[in-house]
């Protein structure tokens, strides 16, 4: 078997999601599997996470049909890992409902033999601690992008701060990166997190794009407009996975590098909030991509 | 004495001004004062506005030190229309603490003779039947521009659709776009305002910068993220300043020198809200705002 080029790491769920239109039930999320999803397109994309016994074969299906290498995939007795939650009419704002661990709550993520070699890791959204027992695993990263979340900077915040400096880039959103900082000023946090150790932090905010930090300066990342927002869950990780995938693919990592992988996860997070769980992305080919990529670039190509 | 490139209506006020740092009384504030001031670093700019009698000379002299026409300004006798806000931690969301009206409230906008012909009009946020007034006076507009609020949107609806059937451009906010057009999604709510009339529709998202739709597709207007915003007061009206006077020292009118134009439009803004009323802009020269605006297309040359 091929090695991969990204290895990911993050929850697997059946989420119950409501919004102003719709509810969909015991649907596939979790933040590792938009965020393979969204790398499949571009790389070769190794997935690290686990499953309960009751986990549907069509899922399975769902993460065979993206080509995602599921060697890392853990089924474990019990159920899968599931979380309930709300949006508001601003369809951005969300109120969870519930949240049942289970299987996850014992989660241990080993990297099978074929994954410890990869070159680019996205640490997705879970402890710190496992995101560092990750880490201890990959024997040559290149390249490793950790997001994180407004739990462990309040419950967990020394392996945090570990986790951030050992990695190259930390995502999170503003509010997040306000918490962590004790700063307003969302430059003044990017510089602060930056002083931590990372060369790029990435302030997410939604439908406004994100801030890129580097440190030779910021770079405003737009979001793609959608003309209508159906599920905003796993925007954030879609984003992380095109970006982290697409970076894979180039020969080197600067600002410019970095930026134009950016571009990427932007279109592929905004097709991802068409539709509820992977459904759009599993519509979705290079061509449409491209095309919106292109359509992203126009709107911002000014002055 | 010369013609003007651009007139400007709105209102004059003393702004007594809180935020989480500091207070500031009676500082000279108002729409056209911002427009005004902004304006005068690209053209030659005609101020329409009312004064009461207790305007201060200093304040005079301020206007007088950017070189903008005063042939428009009205002094009346009375008090100057007076507004007290109080801004939240995010130095977005405010609070007004009162409104006196005072000379405002029987506001007239009259147009010296030498303003009838100016090619560029901004109408300021004013209600509509005295924007429809101004518009009447105007012989051969080129571009007008109107600005609009919420209040208008509740109480004057009729007017203020026809201010809208009769400009170029609209600009007003994200939640007033939403107000007056009933629609959540912005590129749906820029839609149904071209269809009112307008060429241009610009929806202003603070600190997101802005989005432009033209009768060819959408563009991202990005803000200049700055390190620290003393006081947002005036930010809308100084870059809808910004953007006419610089628009008005155009050749033609399409979609790319109106987003050239909103960048000027963004990088005096974002000077404006690094100080309390025009404090910054009085300050201000043309190379900075040719350096800023440097920096923020560098900010969004990505991809």
């Amino acid at each position: 078997m091929q090695d991969v080029d990204l290895v990911v790491v993050g929850s697997i769920g059946l989420d119950t999601i409501e919004t102003k239109y719709e509810r969909q039930e015991d649907v596939l999320g979790g933040s590792v599997s938009y965020a393979c999803a969204a790398a499949s397109f571009f790389a070769r994309t190794g997935m690290v996470g686990v499953a309960g016994t009751d986990f549907p074969e069509e899922f399975m299906d769902c993460y065979r049909h993206f080509g995602i290498d599921l060697e890392g995939l853990q089924l474990q007795e019990g159920s899968t890992f599931r979380w309930s939650g709300v949006y508001e009419d601003d369809m951005i704002n969300r109120r969870t409902l519930s949240t049942c661990l289970n299987v996850f709550a014992d989660f241990m993520p080993e990297l099978p033999v074929r994954y410890q070699s990869a070159p680019y890791v996205l640490l997705g959204n879970i402890s710190p601690e496992l995101q560092l027992h990750v880490l201890s695993q990959v024997t040559a990263p290149k390249f490793v992008l950790a997001d994180t979340m407004d739990l462990w900077i309040n419950i967990a915040d020394e392996p945090l701060q570990e986790v951030i400096r050992r990695v190259n880039m930390l995502a999170l959103n503003d509010g997040e990166a306000r918490l962590l900082t004790q700063e307003q000023n969302l430059k003044g946090c990017a510089r602060r997190i930056l002083d931590m150790g990372p060369d790029y932090v990435v302030i997410k905010k939604g439908e406004h794009g994100a801030l890129l930090a580097s440190r030779s300066g910021f770079y405003l990342i737009p979001a793609f407009p959608v003309d209508d927002v159906v599920d905003p869950t796993g925007a954030g990780d879609a984003f992380a996975g095109a970006f982290m995938g697409r970076l894979s693919q180039q020969d080197g990592i600067d600002d410019k590098t970095v930026c134009e992988a950016l571009l990427y996860g932007s279109v592929v997070a905004s097709f991802n909030v068409e539709a509820f769980s992977l459904n759009r992305l599993e519509l979705l080919d290079k061509q449409a991509i491209a095309d919106r990529l292109a359509a992203l670039k126009a709107m911002i190509r000014i002055g």
